[in-house]
């Protein structure tokens, strides 16, 4: 087994006022973050759950966004309400919330990939 | 497939100096996260492996650590010079490199959990 049986990164990552991509922390990630913490202390996963601090996952679009590992689950638009529900359906259960899914193409979950890289998917 | 085929979470955690955890970022983890991104962008990688930033990874003691999804591969006491070889062999041949695990029983890559977690291994 892995350190974690599942760990989540929340974009935390600040850009100046007014930048034109926006960023996780202005929509509120923070608060998302702490909710998560909580949450999973709450229930005692601490030990074999982490919600982790991350800097730009580079999905700002759809912020603020999270990506859960191992599955690589990338939610966005998440609200410190949905916290509970991620816990319980994603984080326990490891059921996707398709509501809370990045509506965009490149983020869909699929299968994962082991072992040599597929290098013609690179630009 | 995710987003990412390979997502590694480079922990920058800074804490005042003199604290006794230590901290991956007076260790040189800006260092390694900067020649890891250079090193993925000089192999045209950068659309399909994403270098990022992390808080805190709870792996202080055996810092600069990072870990690698969605394998989850702890490598901890990285070097930049060891930055070449963990994209040549693990995130593009998706390889472990024994020397730099983590050498903590917890940390040991085996079986990824999927589905409900495992509760009896909350503490």
């Amino acid at each position: 087994m892995s350190r974690y049986q599942r760990h989540v990164f929340v974009c935390i990552n600040e850009r100046p006022a007014g930048h034109p991509k926006g960023c996780c922390l202005e929509k509120g990630s923070a608060a998302i973050r702490d909710a998560l913490k909580a949450e999973l202390q709450k229930r005692g996963l601490g030990g074999i759950v982490r919600a982790n601090n991350s800097g730009c996952l580079d999905a700002c679009a759809f912020g603020p966004s999270m990506v859960i590992y191992p599955e690589g689950i990338w939610y966005g638009g998440v609200k410190k309400e949905d916290v509970p529900e991620i816990v319980e359906q994603t984080i326990i259960r490891g059921a996707v919330i398709p509501r809370l899914l990045i509506k965009d193409s490149r983020y869909v979950p699929g299968a994962l990939q082991y072992g040599h890289l597929k290098m013609s998917e690179a630009k």
